[in-house]
């Protein structure tokens, strides 16, 4: 810590350049490497400022990218992108990248729909090396770069950027262990501040700490050198005889003093993070050294604004707030509307909890996120916080389920495709009775394609014995986590999206509702919709704008099991029958109804509605949703046209 | 390696009982906790022998359960099983334990249809803690197990035993780095072998050499000592200042000599895993202690018969053997039989990589398995085994493709699911040009519900831009691999199962299948069949059954994108279309057909076969397609109905 204020200090040298010059003058990082290496603490205060100013306004990832200022400018600087590649590990810390490569008059597009993507993508630019919104998938993309470059007897050098959080992700051991044996001269970079979203955890943080000792080791060992000395013990020969017992413990020490150099990776540091002129040195030193390399920084997320340097974890996506007061601004007034999601799962897992013994909570570095820190302050021995690692969060529960807990497993939709095969082998298939939370399920808007919960649906409905839910509202959300709860109910998915419901009041009184039944929301004689979700809530706008009670209303709350009842009521009153959902179209309940319409043998046209066959780029939720036509505009149309 | 020929000789100690008389005695492991320790290496010989014998007539995994008869015995012996738990990391080396648990006169129906399950599994015996058909799964369920225990106060004891292949991959890597951080007594036993199923890869497995070496240091350091002693040097008040400074040097390398201790994983080994006597005394000695532990065996693949010891690759699943001689037998003659598909893989991908210079090959830990060492064979550096690492292996693919390399990266469908944010995150994203080659789709046999590559075309086909296809035979097969290759065919998967196709002829010219088209087989009036992959077989077996040309019988080779011309022509002309895979019923071909025909309003009864939606149990393959109705006699059957 001691270190890190001295360099803070260094930061803020003055240089000959008036302030604000420098950055408009880099339109590429060919205009940055013009610069004298003098010249780049001023530019890093120039760029975190932009940053800062720019994301006042126009909401976004705000400490990570405050914290890899100096190692962006370095970066750029020393390689010769975009020919060399930087893969950064979770893209929401590239905004300083996407600045210094060109897109600095675009920036003010982040985000938006048409804008700037939310993460560096190949297709937006020639500097972006990979897909970067999911962690820990940087090293082994870098490896497959390296060995391309290798095959290809290209002269490239490669980068991979990877987190201390995303280090705690099974990937980015897999990817290590390879890259420590496959021929390769990747470098990694890790970013270690200590903390991913929220405080990182698992052994791997304590072992980061761990690595700092090594200096000690070395101030020892000259120490008991001078003392042998002192001793009159250490004469020429013995010298020579302590240089090679010195050698061999190094070389036994450096050869395991970290998993790293145990794995063939050579490693450097850990050095401080902040100070721009100290990195281009050592990268410089390191860039042509043959075979993987690990470079590890200390850095201090959301570096050089204090309010987000105090408080990284609610300053990672502040929203909007003033520049200079550091207040966030919170546009709409708590009071009048829904909660969120999110918060209504937090509240009611303690409230259970606190009735049922059995319950614990496990999220994957989502505490705050997935609103499962209300439960964490309160039964902290029953809450883990597993780090960034899926696959384990659902396997753990496993186990812990297979032993007579019953853990509500929480996991934004997206990164539960991390866990795929845990669910499928290590819950499903012994019909373990834990609960799956799959938070921001369906359009998740401004985060983009890779976090789109869009492909739930689909993927979970072809695994026997679960039971998938979704709830129309907030007072739906208890009751299904209620039900969840209750004795032998196997594995149960309930998803529900990012953002707010509808229900102002949503503190219910605790009730089950019956597995595998939903509710007819109101009556009509032409048309069905069939929804699942609080999507539904789309077509009831939709239906209260008709006149007459022509389409009949029905939230499913389950696609599986699939309520019959509703499917053959629907299947013998009516001929046109629209399916609604927050996911892709294909596979998910829009074909569940058509084939039980099929096996049944009803003559019924099914139209789906959902997201359509592609990837859908980013936008606020009401955008992307009238991009697919799940809207409450879109579905009036849609009924217009069939009635 | 010669401490094990030293153990060696320990291992066949006379002991007083004659041999064959104390396995017919266990009928639990009560039974063998009243054993004196003494007897404990005759009952390995006797289990080992028991083994051998039953495996040479009624195949299964022979190698690894012989490499792990003295650990089992060790366990059931020291813990208080079923109330203390077991967790195998993959079951195939479980025999022992299944033997030992009361399951002795079953075995002779291990693997078979209703007989005993090929991996452990908690509904067969309370003795299978946990489902354990994939690697890499123990840790992360025996700490949840652990951490149930803690948490319900009971005194339970939770061991994992994980092989050296398996902590390669991710999710083991997490559920270590967790377990450093949340309270458990677990033990985790990792059983080094050096190998997996091929030879393990990756730098784990040079660190788990390292770690050997700690013995030399041993040495060195009283060697040293006595030098110091020989030149005078060692007072008594320098030898104290010597054995503060070797504890300080011991403390520190013991901190940091492993990456397990660098986790807060109290490290304890590496040992011989072949010596039982010992093995009680360490587990005994380490079982009470407080906090992770870790107990690193060595251990000899196929121990104790002498053909699995010299090729443990070849014995993992050998097939039936003569037990004396060691001989295999090979049922059927090779050259009248069609090859297997995945040779057919592995040759032609050599053919195409020596002709396409930026294809590459990329397994994870299957070389032989999927015929892939074919190519590694002539193109040792194009042909990556990237270690028992699904995830890695897709996203590293995508890294050699996004840098202009073609990989064929080829994953056992099952185990796809392992990598599934992969393939949507780290390639279909970005449309990038790689093929993902599935071997076992479908019903695999005896290898059981872990196994059946049931789900993927399921899972796969909400995936944008993917291109998914299957061969209905071998020539198909080529062709396909063949198209996958040319240029800029984005994200190409090829799924094939387990087995022999039809084609004993397979050596068929390489050309390209337009993407997206299907072919007619046979011409028919009355029902259409549309088929995918070479499950179609059967149904033109059935086919060929029927009188007159009543049936019409599409390959669609591909499922997305789907072939319209054909849907229409069958939208048109049929009221009855059979569609029929070898994957789960909801979400694949049925459900693309039914879509279809839906969103463009054909008329026609679309009667879907395939898997049914439950977990389908072991059997012979013939079996199992009966089960579900997916034979050829089961599809004419459904002829017979609807004509």
């Amino acid at each position: 810590m001691k270190k890190k204020n001295k360099h803070n200090k260094k930061k803020t040298t003055p240089t000959s350049v008036p302030q604000g010059e420098l950055l408009p003058s880099i339109n590429s990082p060919a205009d940055l490497r013009k610069l004298d290496v003098k010249q780049l603490p001023q530019l890093c205060d120039e760029l975190r400022h932009d940053i800062i100013r720019e994301l006042s306004v126009n909401p976004g990832h705000l400490a990570s990218s405050l914290g890899v200022v100096e190692l962006t400018v370095a970066l750029h600087y020393v390689y010769d992108t975009p020919y060399d590649r930087i893969v950064w590990d979770v893209g929401h810390q590239a905004y300083g990248h996407k600045i210094l490569t060109g897109r600095r008059d675009r920036f003010c597009t982040n985000r938006k729909l048409g804008g700037l993507r939310p993460f560096p993508f190949p297709t937006e630019s020639e500097y972006d090396s990979f897909c970067c919104g999911h962690a820990s998938n940087s090293i082994s993309a870098a490896l497959g770069m390296a060995v391309a470059a290798h095959l290809h007897d290209e002269k490239r050098h490669v980068v991979a950027v990877i987190g201390d959080g995303a280090m705690s992700g099974g990937l980015a051991f897999e990817g290590i262990n390879n890259a420590s044996t496959t021929p390769n001269d990747m470098l990694i970079i890790l970013n270690d501040n200590n903390m991913s979203i929220d405080c990182s955890v698992g052994g791997m943080r304590k072992y980061l700490l761990k690595l700092t000792t090594n200096s000690t080791y070395n101030r020892w060992r000259y120490n008991v050198a001078r003392k042998l000395s002192s001793w009159g013990i250490l004469t020429d020969k013995r010298r020579k005889g302590l240089i090679r017992f010195n050698n061999s413990l190094k070389s036994l020490l450096s050869r395991q003093q970290n998993m790293f150099e145990g794995l063939d990776i050579r490693y450097f540091g850990p050095t401080y993070g902040h100070d721009v002129i100290e990195l281009v040195r050592i990268l410089r030193a390191i860039k042509d050294m043959k075979g993987p390399k690990m470079l590890h920084l200390h850095t201090v997320k959301g570096k050089g604004y204090a309010p987000a340097e105090e408080d990284a974890t609610v300053w990672h996506a502040p929203g909007k707030f003033d520049e200079d007061t550091g207040q966030r601004l919170d546009t709409i007034p708590k009071k009048v509307c829904p909660p969120r999601f999110q918060d209504v799962f937090g509240e009611t897992l303690l409230e259970l909890a606190q009735q049922n013994p059995q319950i614990v909570g496990v999220t994957p570095a989502m505490p705050t996120g997935c609103s499962m820190n209300i439960m964490m302050k309160e039964l902290p021995d029953r809450t883990f916080d597993v780090g960034i690692a899926e696959g384990h969060a659902v396997t753990f529960s496993g186990g812990m389920a297979k032993d007579g807990l019953l853990p509500f497993c929480n996991i934004y939709s997206s990164f539960m495709q991390r866990a795929y095969d845990n669910i499928i082998h290590d819950a499903a298939i012994m019909r373990l009775n834990l609960v799956l939370c799959l938070d921001r399920a369906g359009l998740v808007g401004e985060d983009g394609p890779t976090h789109h919960g869009a492909y739930d649906l689909a993927f979970l409905r072809p695994i026997p014995s679960l039971t998938i839910a979704s709830p129309y509202d907030e007072t739906e959300l208890r009751k299904l986590m209620f039900t969840a709860q209750q004795k032998d109910m196997g594995t149960f998915v309930i998803r529900y999206p990012r953002g707010r419901g509808s229900v102002v009041d949503w503190q219910c009184p605790l009730e089950a509702v019956p597995v595998g039944k939903g509710r007819k929301l109101s009556e009509g004689k032409d048309i069905a919709i069939l929804s699942l979700g609080p999507i539904g809530t789309e077509a009831a706008k939709a239906i209260q704008q008709l006149e007459g009670n022509r389409v009949a209303h029905y939230d499913m709350r389950f696609l599986k099991p699939i309520d019959e009842d509703i499917l053959h009521e629907v299947g013998q009153h009516f001929r046109q029958v629209i399916t609604l959902e927050d996911g892709v179209v294909s596979g998910g309940l829009g074909s569940a109804v058509l084939e039980f319409m099929s096996d049944h043998q009803y003559d019924c046209q099914v139209h789906r509605l959902g997201i359509p066959d592609e990837f859908i780029e980013h936008g606020t939720v009401a955008e992307l949703r009238k991009i697919c036509h799940i809207d409450a505009d879109s579905i009036l149309s849609t009924l217009h046209q069939l009635l």
